[in-house]
């Protein structure tokens, strides 16, 4: 296999996406972002790099021999007035604060250009991740009823119309009604405002209602990042009193099988991998 | 003018309704629902009924001679379970669940619906409060500039596409980057979100970025709510460091323009009112 450089931002998917590599023998180097990126990536080959230190990083994995690299991780957006770039980093900061005004997708499509415009081929998460997504049908013991298909499906279209307006990857969905909708502020914001709305509108632990969906945005994050489903992501939705989570299957990174299986069966929620196939005709894609 | 029936939910949008009926010399009937409507709704002609009280409501209307209603107000989806309906609302009980269960929107059709059965015609907040609402072009002193131009666009668009999923009617984008996305959590929740972002993504009371939109769901939102702005979502807004505020021209209610002029003015923000064609060829709908 080819040697991976892995660019780290924020968050458990670079460390899991390390371990992949390491268990199945392929060889990595890891940038890590500075400011963002976990400290346990110091256990790994590599170095650490400001975010528009490019000429610094593209010499560090051509040096190292990687022909391939991913980009995975929380990334927040910088704020370009504060940014230290080096010389490559400057020659790409006009295009890259122009790209950034037409909103995430756009910036990352930049980044993803200026990587292939060096000679890297950039994989997506989910291709290093083989093996670490969310497959076709439940997850854990509990399969979604037919009381939770309209919220399943609604909650799914919602989240894929979302993304393709470059606002987020998540929604969710109560007898219907859409409760909330992700942007900016991330999963678990989301899950903890669902959390505080009137019961009527919600389920509880005791009698759950409502389906999370979590879908990649179309572009940006099939290359860049996926979204994450982890044993904190189940136990946010059941606080939130929901009945379920569904997630695009391939397309949604399962951050340990076995631990989210445990913890959607001991809170009694359904883990589920739909594809845009199976939504019926009302939501068709 | 013929008499009109207000069926009076939560928050100002009735006392305002009911004010201008009387300034203008039209007679009204208030229905104050149960635990919504605001208690200085009592200094007007009418009566208190529970939400499923349809027989009680619809009696009081025709023996007080409404041909016209108009549906205000916050009205959050009940708890059907422990509602208490007459005969009337029992009949349309089974209905309403159903239509709640393909949302908000259907919810209100429905609504609407049983209103037009018993022979009322069915007023928007926009008609019966003409010249209550946002005019073309700036409300205050200020106007937007070129450099806020994207993000009133994209903000205008981003709220449309919302509430053509029956999410909300409210977005706030900065700088392109789509901040925060309005369900059921209401606009101000969601300004407090967005004051709550990284400082990178959004300005601040000192060097303000970013715009704030609402816009009226296509089919509920123009027969029984529109989106409102007042003081308090001007100072909300401007509280999350935003730069303007942008409306649907004559879709959009404005409390009290002159107070909401004032504030604007005062606090350093634009209130403008777009209509859909004034976006530019790549947002035009």
């Amino acid at each position: 296999m080819r040697k991976l450089g892995l660019i780290a931002g924020g968050g458990d998917l670079p460390i899991r996406l390390a371990g992949q590599c390491q268990s199945v023998g392929r060889p990595l180097f890891v940038i890590r972002l500075k400011g963002m990126a976990d400290p346990a990536l110091q256990a790994f080959d590599g170095i650490e790099a400001g975010i528009a230190e490019l000429g610094k990083g593209f010499a560090a994995l051509k040096a190292s021999g990687c022909e391939a690299v991913c980009l995975a991780g929380v990334v927040k957006r910088p704020d370009f007035a504060a940014l230290k770039p080096d010389w490559r980093g400057l020659k790409a900061l006009p295009g890259a604060i122009a790209a950034a005004r037409r909103g995430d997708d756009a910036l990352l499509r930049f980044l993803i250009g200026e990587f292939e415009a060096e000679g890297f081929h950039v994989e997506g998460a989910h291709e290093v991740a083989a093996g670490m997504t969310l497959a076709h049908g439940p997850l854990g013991r509990l399969a979604p009823g037919p009381e939770h298909m309209l919220d399943l499906h609604k909650a799914f279209h919602v989240a894929g119309e979302i993304g393709r307006l470059d606002v987020g990857q998540g929604a969710v969905v109560c007898e219907g009604l859409v409760l909330a909708v992700e942007a900016q502020e991330g999963t678990d914001a989301m899950l903890d405002r669902c959390a505080g709305l009137p019961e009527t509108l919600r389920g509880t632990p005791q009698a759950r209602r409502g389906v999370l969906a979590k879908r990649p945005k179309p572009i940006q994050e099939q290359r860049v990042d996926l979204p994450a489903i982890g044993v904190a992501t189940v136990e946010e939705a059941a606080r939130a009193g929901l009945a379920g989570i569904v997630g695009e299957a391939g397309k949604a990174l399962v951050m340990d099988h076995d631990a989210v299986a445990a913890a959607a069966d001991a809170l009694g929620l359904f883990v589920y991998g739909l594809e845009p196939k199976d939504l019926p005709p009302d939501w068709a894609e």
